[in-house]
C-alpha cells in the first residue's frame, strides 16, 4: 500500500501504470528477502552439497530483484528500454530460481515458500511488461 | 507473512527472535522502497535544489535499508556484533532521513509517507536490538 | 588482479572465461563508483534542475551495474541465461548513461570522467557475451 | 585513480578527505567482488560444510561493503554521524570474514586472497575515521 501511495505521489506519475509498477516492486522486494533468507537456509540444511545450485540461484534472484526493485522506484512515468531488459532478465532470474527450489519443495517448507514468492514475482513482472 | 514463514522454517531459526527478526525485516525493505522513490520524486519537483538534502539521505537511506535486510536475513539464528552495528547505522539513517522528509512533509505527500516509513523502520531495529 | 586471482582460484573456474570475466566484474564496479559519485556531484551542480536526467541515469547504471557485477561473481563456470540477460540490460544501462553523461562532458569533468567509465563497461560487457 | 578523479570534480568535495575517501571506497569494492566470489568458490568445494560460516561472513561482509561504498559515495563534502557508524559497522564485518577467510587461507587460494582483502580494507575504513 505505501508503495503504491508513493509511486501516484511521484510529480510524473502515470496512472495507467502505477497499479502494476507498485505491485511488482512490492513482489520484487518480497521474493529478493525469500531468495536471501531461502539461501542461507539451504545453507544451513544438513546436506548443503545437495542444495549448492539452490544457494546460487537463490542469490541471483535475489541480487537482481532488488536491483530491479530499485530501477523501476525510478519508472513511475513510464517504462524506458533499459527498464524492459531488466525486468526481462529479473523475469528468467525469478523462473530458474523458482524452478531450483520446486525440487526441494517436498521436503523443506523454505523452498516451497520461496518457489511461490519465485512465480508471483515472474507473473507480475510479467504484467508489468504487458500493461 | 512470507518473511516470517521463511524465517521460522530455517533450520537456525530462534523462535524468541523470529517476530521482531521478519517484522525489521519486512519494514526495511518498505521503508528502502519508500526512501527510492522519494529520492526520484524530489529530484523531479519543480525546485529540485530544495530537495538536495533530502535526495542525499533518502539515497543513504535506502542503501543501509537494503544492506541491512540483507544481512538479518542471514541472522535467524541471532544477532552478531556486526549484524547489531549494521542495525544501529540503519537506525541513524532512518532517523536522519525522517528527520529530513519531515521538513517537506506539509507540501509533499511524498516526503510525509517515507517519513512515516523511516519513522516505523527506526522503531522496528529499535525493538530487535532490545528483543 | 585481485579478481582475476580470486576467479581462477575458484573450483569450478573456466579458463577461457576467467580474463573476460574478471575484466568485466572490476570495469562494473568503477562504473558503479563512477556514476554513483557521478550523481551525488550532478545533485549538487548549481542548478540541478538541467541534471536530472543524468542523475537518474545515473542511478540506474549503478544499480544495474553492481547487481551484474554480483551475479557474474557466480559465474566462473559459464554463463547461465539469466547471466547474459542481465549483461544485456547492463550494456543498455551503461550505453544510456554514458550518451546522457557525454551530454554535460564539455563543461563538467565528473560527467566526462562517468561517460567513460561508461564506455569502458559497454566494451568489456559486449567483450564478455563475445568470449 | 578513476575513483579519486570523480571524487575531486564534486562540487563539494572537501580536499583533505578526497584521498582516504576514494582509497576506501576502491577497496570496500574490491573486497566486495573478492568476498563475493570466495562465498561461490566455497559452496563449490567438495566439502561445503565445513565453509558455512566462511560463506555466510563472506555475503555479509559483501552487501556491507557494498552499502558502504554507496554511502561514502555521497560523502565528498565530510562523513555525516551515519556515514561514520555505516564505516564502523563495515570494520567489524572485515574484521570477521578476514579471521574466518584465515582460518582456511592454509588450504584454499580464495580465502587466503579474500582475507587480505578484508584486512586491506578494515585498514583503508580505519584510516578514513582517523582522517
Amino acid at each position: 500500500m505505501s508503495t503504491a501511495q508513493m509511486i501516484t505521489s511521484s510529480p510524473q506519475s502515470d496512472a495507467a501504470l502505477s497499479g502494476p509498477l507498485s505491485e511488482a516492486i512490492d513482489q520484487l522486494l518480497a521474493c529478493a528477502a525469500s531468495c536471501a533468507i531461502c539461501a542461507e537456509a539451504c545453507l544451513h540444511e544438513d546436506d548443503p552439497r545437495s542444495q549448492v545450485d539452490c544457494i546460487s540461484s537463490n542469490s541471483d534472484c535475489a541480487d537482481v530483484c532488488m536491483a530491479t526493485a530499485r530501477v523501476l522506484g525510478r519508472a513511475s512515468a513510464g517504462l524506458s528500454a533499459m527498464a524492459r531488459l531488466q525486468v526481462e532478465a529479473c523475469i528468467e532470474a525469478c523462473r530458474t530460481c523458482g524452478d531450483e527450489c520446486d525440487r526441494h519443495a517436498s521436503h523443506m517448507e523454505h523452498c516451497a515458500i520461496c518457489r511461490d514468492a519465485c512465480r508471483e514475482c515472474e507473473r507480475l513482472c510479467q504484467a508489468l511488461l504487458s500493461s
